[in-house]
């Protein structure tokens, strides 16, 4: 992993450990991240955003266990949330859009611009992503109280 | 539906007509489109793209039915493929590829320009996309013999 790819990605964990702070009062842990190839996050909801940029262009996906989103958006709405509906799908879009607009921010001060596309949320049992990139996969695993989360973002040219 | 709204739709339309019948050498008739709100397009392979552009941005989900990617994804092939593998999620994300880049030569021509971020494709039983925009959602829903599947094109501010 080239050195501009870590500075790639320290500024999405950065920014999705400040909005679940700020958004939903919850403590996310990251775990150890690894490179993805055959291994693959699987989970229940995901966030998914593009990215564009003159020297790089990307994209972010935040795969949510049910348990975890269900938690996140009982505390980002102030109601208990039981099953995965619109409301969750908004969370979902909006957190995806915050962490990218945080992480676009933190890039533009290095020197990196990005365009950010629109976010789309992704609803099914048990789905996985595959990104199609010259550029290498890093997922970070994330734990919360209530269940765990992967924050994947791939870079390429 | 305003008619920058009907020049965006009609590039992908056309777009993914073509590389269907040359890649694939497999036939889409596209259905009567109809604007996505409640009703949601649920299939089982999903290829995703986002764009961003100086004057709107967007995204382009092609949701796939098992049954017809398997077909597609055996024309494309040359080899009858039986279940939904890393095979078949390359073919989504390169008729993904393809099908953006192709539309977008034809919104350039039109002097719309756009960047293409990088395409994701969703493997997962059954699972539905949520965009996040403030505009309208086109859904084309598409047949081939061995099945069907849809096309969501959006864009936004």
């Amino acid at each position: 992993m080239s050195t501009m790819k870590v500075e790639f990605v320290n500024p999405f964990l950065e920014s999705i450990i400040n909005v679940l702070a700020t958004m939903a009062n919850t403590e996310a842990k990251p775990d150890k991240p690894f490179l993805k190839s055959e291994k693959s996050a699987k989970g229940d909801v995901t966030g998914i955003i593009g990215l564009t940029g003159e020297k790089a262009k990307g994209s972010l996906a935040i795969t949510f266990t049910e348990p975890a989103i269900l938690y996140i958006a009982s505390q980002m709405l102030g109601e208990t949330v039981l099953r995965v509906d619109a409301s969750v799908a908004d969370c979902v879009g909006e957190i995806t859009n915050m962490v990218t607009g945080g992480a676009k921010k933190i890039l533009s001060e290095r020197g990196y611009t990005f365009d950010m596309a629109i976010p789309s949320t992704i609803i099914g049992e048990n789905h996985s992503i595959i990104h199609k990139t010259s550029g290498r996969i890093i997922c970070i695993p994330f734990e919360t109280l209530a269940g765990s989360f992967f924050v994947e973002v791939c870079f390429g040219e």
